[in-house]
């Protein structure tokens, strides 16, 4: 009898949901409006209500299905399914594990959204099964996730892999999480904005100050195809910057010792010229032997990476 | 039938035994002179003799051994028990584990003696089997283990955990690794005595020119003591390490969200003079959930703590 698995990735708009079967083909997917409702079931109910749809319309039976993994934005007690906080979704202590486990009667595995994504990408992406991986996700925000000896590490209370605040700077630029200096600052879309946009006056000739003056703002791609041109701002922006991320990131590889890095988010979509000189600086900082044993890769599975790893994770339980 | 655990610790100058209950009941520790001969296989025909002697004086026998766990200096592979490398030892790509377990008949597991301790000290030490868990040693280096899921972190090839080779100053003191401004030369033993030596002239009343004077040299002993009086050289120095020290511990805390903080090593002796400090630099790095789900403490084991963490490691795998 044919097993499906099924994956779901909960944000603060919209819920994607997909089912996959045992062997990682995307059977169906698709997505629902994220009604949020602070502490009450609306989402689970929502989540339940999609799938058992679905269930029907591919003529899957209750039987077929190994369990539900979902990733929620927040802090995530792995071990009960809890959201001990989600900002977006207005949870606190939200047991969301145990609500879609009564309504489906199925096994429910629940991780934070980019431990999940990371996951996804270790299945099916970019990071080919990695024992031991680390994702980074350049958006607005820098997340991440970590994987070693082949599972999510998660932590004590759902805050592992919170790349975005490590500290890279004394005194730094203030963050949203209250400190200052965090990777998040520097790094993220925002950060590389906010950081040529304090340097744009110091280059009158800089392609970027056009930019500024037709569109009213600089972004963080404008600044990479500025970089791609050899303008001599964006050129010292995107050094500083994967300065900055290479430390962080050998910083963490001294600590887990991957074979692959994985970076995904908007900001990755410059490609090459992201990679270059952010593996320049990697091998700056990190020892020769962690350079040797690690290799850089780009995301491939962009938003379907969180639907995949909820998938993988009730995988990971079930087989 | 009574089941033991042997638990090897190989260092450079002797190798500690231990015949460890399941219960984790130190039957027997003792330790022989490590015979260095490159890539002969004097030490595992030593460790092997040595056991076997104990096991007729104990009157073990073999069915009642669940295993042999090792740590040793170095890059350890540890799906297949070879030492990549051990500098100490003269080891490159040595067979370990396979001659143990040729010469033994048991099972036998091998990873890094600072993993391993950090094990010992999870089981039978300050750890109380936290699931997360970092541990970090301040001796003449800087090392550490990583336990996440209640697993060794060992990583791709056995670097995980290198901790002392955090980069964290940029254009730092040369580090015996090649780089410069690695954790290590600043918080060892080794970096404390020579930041102190670097910043001693400008403090003519530091009652650490009184001790050079006498003693010809300064430790990280005296600095910790002098801090205790309130001396203001001691106090910029403790000030300093354990600012950086807290800012790396921080770093780790953000990717693997430990419940417990172990510190051990020559440099943990000074306790309270040098974990009040460190706590209250984790403080201002960490983010505020991080720090309230993790405590600090200083390791208990001591020297036995890789044996302990060597038989823990069989204990794992066999039970």
């Amino acid at each position: 009898m044919k097993k499906y698995l099924f994956g779901v990735d909960i944000g603060g708009t919209t819920i994607k949901l997909g089912i996959i079967s045992t062997e990682g083909h995307i059977i169906d997917k698709w997505e629902i409006t994220t009604k949020k409702g602070d502490q009450s079931d609306q989402i689970p109910n929502d989540i339940w209500e999609a799938l058992s749809l679905k269930m029907n319309d591919h003529q899957i039976d209750k039987n077929q299905v190994l369990g539900i993994g979902a990733g929620a934005p927040g802090f995530v007690m792995t071990e009960t399914g809890v959201i001990a906080q989600a900002v977006n979704l207005g949870w606190i202590d939200f047991p969301l594990g145990e609500l879609l486990k009564n309504l489906s009667g199925l096994p429910v595995y629940i991780d934070n959204d980019a431990n999940i994504a990371a996951l996804g990408e270790n299945w099916l992406g970019s990071g080919d099964l990695a024992e031991n991986l680390v994702a980074i996700t350049l958006g607005t925000g820098v997340g991440g996730g970590i994987i070693a000896n082949g599972q999510i590490v998660s932590g004590t209370n759902g805050m592992a892999g919170e790349i975005g605040h490590m500290t890279m700077q004394y005194n730094g630029a203030p963050c949203n999480c209250g400190r200052n200096g965090c990777l998040e600052t520097i790094a993220s879309a925002t950060g590389i904005a906010r950081i040529t946009n304090e340097r744009i006056d110091k280059y009158p000739n800089s392609i970027l100050r056009d930019i500024r003056s037709l569109k009213g703002k600089v972004t963080a791609k404008d600044v990479f195809d500025a970089y791609k041109e050899s303008d001599e701002l964006a050129t010292e922006v995107v050094n500083h910057i994967t300065d900055v991320l290479g430390l962080a990131i050998s910083n963490i590889a001294t600590i887990v010792n991957p074979s692959k890095i994985v970076v995904g988010g908007g900001v990755s979509k410059a490609k090459d010229a992201l990679l270059v000189p952010l593996e320049a600086a990697y091998k700056r900082y990190a020892l020769p032997r962690i350079v040797e044993g690690s290799s850089f890769t780009i995301a491939s599975l962009g938003n379907d990476a969180g639907i995949i790893g909820g998938a993988y994770l009730v995988k990971q339980h079930q087989l």
